[in-house]
């Protein structure tokens, strides 16, 4: 029986030109950030399944690539669901490992730890268009400052790489779980109805605040309540003007330091910034995460119209671990969004070295081998790169797709 | 309940050193492979279960990693065992997904195409020292070239690696199928018992000439067959003589131009090699996989009296997913091994940019931080590392910790 060609569903294979844009970003990225001073770590792509189903991930814990258990512990016949064959799956994403590695770890690295991960993870999404199942993360984060300094030096990184990348006069969105919080409870919502109400809040992007109104009103929120989480959840002007008044309008509901935090990351940002971009307070910002407890971040490029970048602050989720919380603080780029729209717009790798050619006839006896590979070994120790290949019956479309490749130097070698 | 802070059985984290030196490889593999003109690519860590268990890898298949089937696919009421309940697994090597690719992508790709691919691999084995579920192969494939010049380039590709790396003074033992089958032939061992022939010559290293001769007795076959085939199967002196008198002694035996392309890939390697280390014909050599055609490599570092890299020619697997052979032949590194050896020597990885730490004290002002972040911008802009982060309590282990880190230039910040 012949074998299956194609990926598995969902998944794709990296074609030569798309790597080459890869690798020049993960370059760039491990640059960048490097010159922050984030140190790169791994985690297996494989994690407990107690770890993944914890109730963190929100809706993509129900993505998770279970992996069966195997041998004597598999016992299919006693197994009343799923969850009694496997004991492990795909991480689905780098947050979750990173907080274990760090509970695992944190004797052996710095505090504050600033890491960077490039990883894949895995969803079992309904495969669309630009959406994979197994795909890049690039998330760096600062575990065990709780300062503001660490929101600050991460948007300055994920700020510093974009614009490095050539994106411009993109818009950092910032805000505060606490923001959404003092509003909740502001217009007097129940507490336990507040992630309800935030999860029907984050729909104002796709439904607008008329759809989110609605929403409100039709799962049963009093309308007066809900008047007025309409009139202090609205985009403001985003300066520190507006995060003042905001604190103002929250009075005794906002928690102490918020407005404080927000307005001084805003400035330590203006100040220092690499590039051409805007940092604005947005009060209806949400992000889907239930795991965010303070900071909360996104990048959008206006003529994309889609979030580029996001991030918050995490500082439950080590205690998870070890009984102990530690204040944790990240913002993950999205990878593979980048490389598609540098795919798009046919970005051109620099080359680093010059690309000679050497097409061999599949006649050649040893002894004219010797000698061409002896050409090949001296150009190769000047740091020039030389294919030796094959040379093809169709010589011309050889040729023409050498070139394009960016061969410039392409020399033909026949027996003499 | 408190989750797990160990990573899954048998995988492994990876620390902040070990992570530099691994960027250190992978960057050298993809700069010198890419002097060589091959071009890297990437698969899926996923691939279709039928293509895993296709019988030709070997051991490898049993230590198989299976995801569950999803949704209504997943019959555990009807499942009479786990091969119901699968239909992906993770990848055991990149050979088979290589192949898979190649027979998908062929018509995207140059002809010859020169591959060059690392990624993570899984296997189930016994946890052991040293030995992980998860690590990491780099492996390099010329598809498309029958000719010798693909195994040449092959050699000249890895030596040139491992110099680069710092290894000296090691062999490449270089063989083919073509003379095990030529041995087993002229013996008058019975075709179909050649499998179980080879896998107890693999066994050479371990068990020694004696230990072989005993098995295949105690395995019945005939006496002066035995005696015959451990006169030929020993090691020669490895040069283009031995190729020759092995030749003669096999007579018809032996497939057309093997003896051939054995001596021109030792002659043209010797030719142009750059680095200390020796090639030579050993006929002793069989390599476990079940896939190999024709020419077999290994490389081996006396000191440390293992392989570090092999490889071969597998001219039929292609043909499996397209009905059509491709000639194709590869050499894996042992990326782990060698990573491995480089810890123990507590290999330094050369800095590329000076590092300096900007220690904060944790009560600083806004005003203050907007001063820190100008600094660490314009240092940053000239292309200094500069590590922005909290003052820790104890200051003088920080500082102890950083300058083991590189850190030599450590600055302080107080509010003025």
């Amino acid at each position: 029986m012949a074998l299956l060609k194609k990926p598995v569903t969902g998944m794709k294979d990296i074609l030569p030109r798309e790597m080459e844009i890869r690798n020049y970003v993960m370059d760039l990225v491990r640059e960048t950030y490097g010159h922050f001073g984030f140190t790169q770590i791994e985690t297996p792509c494989v994690e407990h399944i107690e770890n993944l189903c914890s109730n963190q991930g929100g809706e993509n814990e129900k993505l998770i690539f279970k992996i069966m258990k195997r041998g004597e512990k598999l016992d299919i016949a006693n197994a009343k669901d799923s969850s009694d064959l496997s004991d492990s799956g795909l991480r689905y994403d780098l947050t979750l490992p990173l907080s274990r590695y760090y509970a695992n770890h944190s004797s052996e690295l710095p505090s504050p730890f600033k890491a960077l991960q490039m990883g894949s993870v895995f969803r079992a999404d309904r495969p669309q268009k630009g959406r994979f199942r197994q795909f890049m993360q690039c998330d760096i984060d600062i575990l065990g400052d709780g300062t503001s300094l660490a929101e600050i030096e991460l948007v300055s990184a994920t700020t510093t790489l974009l614009s490095k990348l050539g994106f411009k006069d993109f818009t950092v969105r910032i805000s505060d779980r606490r923001f959404l919080k003092g509003i909740a409870s502001c217009c007097g919502f129940d507490e336990s109805s507040w992630d309800t109400v935030f999860i029907i809040l984050d729909k104002m992007d796709k439904i607008g605040s008329d759809g989110v109104k609605d929403e409100l009103l039709k799962s049963g929120f009093d309308a007066a309540a809900v008047d007025k989480c309409m009139e202090l959840f609205r985009e403001s002007n985003g300066d520190s003007a507006a995060v003042l008044s905001m604190k103002e309008a929250l009075g005794e509901h906002l928690a102490e330091g918020t407005a404080e935090s927000i307005i001084s990351i805003i400035d330590s940002v203006n100040a220092s910034k690499a590039g051409q971009f805007n940092i604005k307070f947005d009060p209806t910002l949400v992000r889907g995460m239930s795991y965010y407890t303070g900071t909360i971040f996104e990048i959008e490029i206006a003529e994309f119209g889609s979030s580029i970048a996001g991030g918050g602050r995490y500082d439950g989720m080590i205690g998870r671990f070890t009984g102990n919380d530690v204040p944790a603080c990240g913002f993950s780029i999205g990878f593979e969004r980048i490389i598609t729209m540098m795919l798009d717009a046919d970005f051109k790798v620099p080359s680093k070295s010059d690309k000679i050619a050497f097409l061999v006839d599949k006649k050649m006896t040893s002894e004219g081998l010797v000698d061409v590979m002896k050409q090949a070994a001296e150009l190769r120790s000047e740091g020039k790169t030389v294919l030796v290949t094959q040379m093809m019956k169709n010589k011309k479309f050889q040729k023409d797709n050498l070139e394009k490749d960016g061969y410039s130097d392409i020399r033909d070698f026949y027996n003499k």
